[in-house]
């Protein structure tokens, strides 16, 4: 799939890396430059963010926008922001290069048959508590509008255990592989919920033959007004990327090799 | 809370009945002139329908509405139907009597800020991974707008479990009752998705403390255009009400103590 | 199924009722005095405590069976206890009268086989994570070294909520009524984990027709050597079994009748 | 930790691999041949099996340890059983290596006990609803009786997915490196159920940072008496541990730098 000059799906890795909401000027372009040093081509960040009470951060929301549009010029990064609503799509497809579908939103079908009718590519994340059928049937909505370009995003589902904010069910890269042609990243940020897990999580996605991450970085994580808990600083994302680059060269070929595989049996 | 000449919370046992989804207008009559015989105040039907598949039956729309619209008047039932996105509110308010979100909106946020703009009660059901705390801060959204006539309605939660579509939850009425004022209904319809399963566990709903149910009844159930596994027949419904109402006189002063006894615990 | 002048799946509901863990004659006698006086016929305590640390209490063993022989007999109560291996069913099938398997034990095998050569009852708990197959299978495992008098216990299973120690499943009751003839009981004391939600939860169980109840009891909840916080005073269990029994009056010709129908059908 | 000349817990990734069952002399030959070439050093078969059912194939029994005990004089093998009641232990201790407790019966106190008074070490598989407290307290039951040789094995837990077995939480081994010593292995066959998914999982448990796998090999997957869907081939093995091999010379410095650096932080 491609996004302007870069490609989601191909033999490249997606980097999608980026604070979870734009802050204020300064933060988004520090954490702009340090991930676009490390190599990401996507730039992440919530210009309006969906938050389980009414009374916290809700984001900058279109004076985000300004900023935005800076840090599209300045690095060259493709911006990838989350609609919460339909009216969100028509300034995405304005200002921005990709529209996030969030897994609160991945039922919410009127919003999913607007990104339809959309011609930006659509990142749909999976519900809490969705099985892959209904992932996949969401992503349907999307493209019975029209609008092929989806990229599945496994972020972690609800279950019992309470070492993580959600637990990563990985193997939903080969199962999804095995059903469908869309691409799927992983997002081990909202998959694990705590800084420490995300560097070997995002070693896993990539090893379980992931198209690509979603990570949060952030240039004070203890300052974060969201999810400071989970982003990495500059440096360890500077980190990660070196060993997930590695990991992928070890099993790119090995990769397209098994799907070859699996497509035969 | 009062609905019109209806309460819901008091002392009576709010019924809330009827199909799924509004498919006709002979289905819809027969329906709601059952239902109301034995005795429920409140008419629910889908006139737009969440399905997880684009394929599927979405609903009459709009011209649901002629339907609701006789019904409301030859019945004399208040309506509740589903809105699943920002302009169906609109319709509710001119032509309905209860704003329903579903579970798959519980955190759609836009949704619950527009339903707290509404003079319509807001029944809000229990997203299907969702904890207390979430529940509760999604009512918020809508009394953070002005409207505190929020209900909640337990209908299960997802689990491994594969004997009922979903896990119904009952401990959540006590601990909901501890925490808020707010009146909690129960759906044993959606909570099991077998219609032979929906009268226990709507005895057991009662029997736990809930100031109500919400119960699917379609007049063939083996004919219905959505959830007819589900779906009691008249005469089950009728059956059922019997039982509730008897179980009702037994724990509605034990309910009217024990809320007592919690306040000054 | 008869457990001497006692039974268990009958027009009777059956109450076992006791504190978690024997702890001292003061306080078994005391609590063996109330449950007795409020209508059990049976008698719950562990003399062997399967504790998630191991350097919890584990229980009083084989002094403990001094002191429920003595209760036994002045008070004509059934002995229900656990056996957590092979040689407590030994012990029990002297001094007691139901062997207890443990929601941990369900699926060790061994110990389902000992208790299968038993003449004594025995009553099976639901694992944490178990569907109704592999609990049905487990309880296969004793009916097939002859030991037909299997009860069954639904106490609830782990899931993602928050808000109780398990997820009381009573959806388990009509689902195994549907494809087994054995008797099966509640416990909502494990079921929730907190006192509070006993008695609602206990009222429901009742309301979805299960044969009896397993509460815990406890003269000082509060000084409790295990699961105090679930633990009833002796007047909040006395008050508990006067609603379940008004409760029981409505339902049980409803049960049976719905038994019938659901042979029928 | 020391077994022989072979370690778990070091540099070396401890590959533990054979078929689930041993089922003859012929096919516990053909893959221990087949598993030892490709460079394991540890042979698991299950001797005594735990199944759900009491009419499905329940291991050689003590006939099984006669091929065993040639397979380790024959290969160099050590050998991993299961230990389903405390009289296995003894057996293993005469003819094996390595005490593997099962998911089931990770809370099985005395047989936790029993394996503590051992010299061998004990693989513990974490239990399929456990959190990682139970699972770790479980462990301190091994400790407590004096055996400290305890290898910990994250086979996934049950949650509500359906596209595999269990739901492999991979997050637990970097949130078990936090707070313990213990190795921790990673076993992709029970971990998903499928074999076309063990591959990428297992890859993935390597980068994730565990210290070794467990992996079902079968020489004739279709003919296999348990677990036959989950068994690699010989040949998929081989290219298996090319793959993980490749990925642990990427990520064993990291493992290391990344421990350093969590025990200073």
């Amino acid at each position: 799939m491609q996004v302007g000059d870069a490609t989601i799906g191909g033999s490249e890795l997606a980097i999608i890396a980026g604070p979870c909401a734009i802050e204020s000027r300064d933060q988004a372009f520090a954490v702009a430059k340090a991930v676009q040093q490390s190599g990401a081509r996507f730039f992440r960040g919530g210009v309006w963010k969906p938050r389980t009470s009414p009374y916290a951060f809700q984001g900058l929301g279109e004076k985000g926008w300004e900023i935005m549009t800076e840090i599209r010029k300045a690095f060259g990064l493709k911006i990838v922001t989350e609609a919460l609503e339909e009216s969100h799509v028509g300034l995405i497809e304005r200002y921005g290069d990709v529209i996030q579908i969030g897994a609160r939103s991945m039922q919410n079908f009127s919003l999913l048959r607007r990104a339809g009718r959309s011609q930006l590519p659509v990142l749909l994340k999976r519900g809490m508590a969705a099985t892959l059928e209904e992932w996949l049937l969401a992503a349907e909505y999307i493209m019975a509008e029209g609008n092929y370009n989806v990229i599945l995003c496994e972020r972690g589902v609800r279950t019992f255990t309470q070492h993580t904010r959600n637990t990563l069910d990985l193997a939903s890269v080969p199962a999804i592989r095995r059903i469908s042609h869309l691409p799927v990243i992983v997002d081990p940020s909202h998959g694990t919920g705590s800084a420490y897990m995300v560097t070997p999580l995002a070693r896993a996605g990539v090893a379980v033959g992931a198209d690509g991450l979603m990570v949060e970085v952030h240039d004070h994580p203890e300052l974060a007004l969201s999810d400071g808990a989970q982003a990495l600083t500059p440096s360890d994302y500077a980190q990660l990327m070196r060993e997930v680059r590695a990991i992928r060269d070890v099993t790119a070929p090995i990769a397209n090799e098994s799907q070859v595989q699996t497509k035969v049996a």
